[in-house]
């Protein structure tokens, strides 16, 4: 791609004014301005998605490009407790990439930006040969002694997951052509679960009540998230297998290849984590309220870092592997 | 490039402890946590290279890519009157670079991350074919009502530079063969001056006793952070072009490209801005006592915004065209 006039692309990706009130100065200097709140911490994360790795060209179009690579980071930001306020984008575009697709990844961006309030304050493009490389970094704020990190599980508490699992994988192999999926609403509800994940930004928040909560998103999968709160927490967790929340999309397919995809798949962007159990049932409240379903898979036990599934009174250990994209 | 471990990878780049005091969480959870200090702003930028368009392989070393990639955000931190503080580093990355390699471009950084005790504090690592991309995103801060805009720049303003321009243009061309240098210590200053710019940090924190001043960072090339000047705070400037600084080593060159690298170059990474003239003195003296060159290159009218160069009593406009890399 050549842009042929850099300011006239700056103009049709600039916001036409500022959503968050405490941004002093957005795109356009050297760097952006704002004003962080007191009693708050600010959040920061940045993720990138390659083009071959991470999405195909001929498979997503640029609007969901673009609507991922922001979601993924606003689901970082919703797993620390927070809410997202801020973000910059940086693209090396190689030739094959018109100006019109990549005004698109950016409308894609914004389409979930606008949601949250979300103020587009920086980045970069710069032209690059063969593959599309995208990079977002968002920054978030969650209130002192409201963020939620991994290594705050006990013994004792409730396992939990927000949403359904397993349906991005799924969604994913429909979209690759290895799974042909006879119902057009099944197909459809998983291809959108792969490809707009809609993070837990509200559920976060409902949590804000709790004391102490360990919190993480799915973005390399279920196993690989629960290990890596066992490990930052140095806690056991016995996980059941029945317990895990599937779609009924999902639960049509009763295709062999489904544990798979629930427990090692990746990319639901759901939150996982643990409460203590005299708090779970009012979290559960609080969330069906809001029609977000949250369910308890198991429980956390004194021991070894370590992820036990049960299933049919048998015992397994769930290792950490996660997604591999299109390996 | 295929890391083996991503665990182990993180190790070996992470910082064995913390180096800014308001940092809560750094690398190891699904963002970074920190606080902002209450009577500041918080500035954030991020910036791309790509291999074959803003480094060469064969033509720099990992640490150096390492090393410029964070300066030159730096020095845009700089440029709003700020001081870095954290950054974040995604890198995709092609087969044909090592695991080694890529912990030398951690190290670059590292190193002038560790004299501005900056914290790296997040970022991602995933693999792509062909061409190496880099980006950088820093966080930094500055006293409110202290930032440094474009927009500042008045009539009556003493346009100044700090350091000397042109050298890293120079440079570049020493090291992609289009220029020999007899002498051994120019080139090598000159080479050096494009592989490893110094950020102006230091020089814009000793302009924060100034009521106002109009400021940029010299990356696309003189004529045009000038024209940008220009443009934000709608004035005109008159250059006078034998007061622009050269170093020595450029002055012995004696090349018919001289003038376009001087003006057109970029790189430099110096500052450039406007500051009323009764400021003038002082700024220059604070500099000068820290070893910091400051010059005056002329001033501000009103008028449309343009920048006229005077040089052996004519008068020519400058055009906004920067810096093309190696094209």
């Amino acid at each position: 791609m050549t842009i042929k006039d850099e300011f006239h692309f700056i103009d049709k990706i600039k916001q036409t004014k500022n959503r968050q009130p405490q941004l002093v100065e957005g795109i356009g200097d050297d760097a952006a301005l704002y004003k962080a709140k007191p009693d708050y911490l600010e959040i920061v994360c940045a993720d990138t998605m390659a083009e071959g790795v991470h999405f195909l060209k001929d498979v997503s179009s640029p609007v969901d490009i673009g609507y991922k690579a922001l979601a993924v980071n606003i689901s970082d930001v919703a797993a620390m407790g927070g809410v997202p306020k801020y973000y910059l984008v940086t693209i090396a575009v190689p030739k094959n990439w018109s100006e019109e697709e990549l005004v698109e990844i950016y409308a894609g961006m914004d389409e979930i930006a606008s949601f949250y309030s979300m103020d587009l304050i920086g980045g970069d493009t710069v032209s690059t040969s063969d593959k599309l490389v995208i990079t977002v970094t968002v920054i978030g704020e969650v209130q002192r002694d409201k963020q939620r990190l991994r290594k705050d599980a006990r013994p004792g508490d409730s396992v939990f997951v927000t949403g359904t699992i397993g349906d991005s994988a799924a969604g994913l192999q429909i979209l690759l052509g290895n799974l042909s999926v006879d119902e057009d609403n099944a197909s459809a509800f998983l291809v959108n679960r792969h490809k707009r994940p809609m993070p837990q930004v509200k559920a976060a928040q409902l949590m804000s009540f709790a004391e102490r909560i360990s919190l993480n998103d799915i973005s390399d999968g279920l196993a690989s998230e629960l290990n890596e709160l066992c490990e930052a927490s140095c806690v056991k967790m016995i996980i059941e297998k029945d317990r895990v929340p599937l779609s009924d999309s999902l639960r049509s397919l009763n295709f062999e290849q489904l544990d798979e995809w629930i427990l090692y798949g990746g990319e639901d962007f759901e939150l996982v984590g643990t409460v203590p159990p005299s708090a779970f049932d009012l979290l559960q409240k609080k969330c069906t309220d809001e029609g977000i379903s949250l369910t308890k898979i198991g429980h956390v036990e004194a021991g070894p870092s370590e992820v036990l599934l049960i299933h049919n009174g048998k015992q397994t250990k769930l290792k950490k592997s996660g997604f591999n994209h299109f390996k």
